[in-house]
């Protein structure tokens, strides 16, 4: 693919669609693009993780180990973006990714990852809209898992 | 307060520590200083709302209104921040925050905290961060909320 085909690609990437079409051949030249076959897996719960994935084809499933075994909790669609969290907190890896049709990554490293963040506050805030987002969703589910808890019986 | 004063208070609240202090007069002369007796509340699930606060003094509780009553979903100490989903997400309040001590807040309005944010990339990723660690939080709540679910028994 031409660079010119991947700046256009980037620029409908929402997270990019506010910074200047010149300024995204950097991001073209610095970002690797990586395919995944439908089942692989882009990132393993409890791995050390130094990367970012914007999907930019396919869908992949986030899966988090509990109890009672894996919970899908969320499906990534193509523009989504998954695995800040490792880069942000410097934990492990918080869930596994999972391919669930064959999907095309663009693989952000950490350090591209801050750079971008500095030299592009507006996808810092598409960055911040999108966490806060996922912060409101994880509380909604709680408060319905904790609504759902049966009421201990009176003797 | 003199304006020194409040600089040095700034300068102390980590979302700010990286801004060069110099700058941080801008924040000074621009974010209001609001105090809160205890039991006030600083905002209600619901409603519209078009500023952030960060605590400087004292502790503030979150409550999420669910089925079985309102729940308190954290403790906000010094130093935390509350509110910006409302303006990150244009969405209304989506918890309660009620003084649990007095408390003494910076209100930053939505033109500020976006203003903010462009001029000072380390604040974002403080932010990040912290809205991060409440995706991981909550997921880890959630996680648990749904182990915690009784098993249906088989007939």
């Amino acid at each position: 693919m031409s660079l010119q085909q991947d700046v256009d690609l980037l620029r409908n990437i929402p997270l990019f669609s506010k910074i200047e079409p010149s300024k995204l051949k950097l991001l073209a030249f610095t970002a690797e693009r990586l395919t995944f076959n439908v089942g692989d897996v882009l990132c393993h719960q409890g791995d050390e993780g130094d990367s970012a994935y914007i999907i930019i084809a396919g869908e992949a499933d986030v899966l988090v180990d509990t109890d009672s075994g894996q919970v899908t909790v969320a499906t990534l669609k193509t523009n989504d973006f998954v695995g800040e969290t490792a880069i942000l907190c410097d934990v492990p890896r918080t869930a596994t990714v999972k391919a669930k049709s064959d999907v095309e990554t663009l693989m952000i490293s950490k350090d591209l990852f801050f750079q971008l963040v500095c030299q592009f506050p507006s996808m810092s805030i598409e960055i911040m809209r999108e966490l806060a987002r996922r912060v409101e969703r994880t509380t909604a589910q709680l408060r319905e898992a904790v609504s759902q808890r049966p009421v201990e019986p009176r003797n």
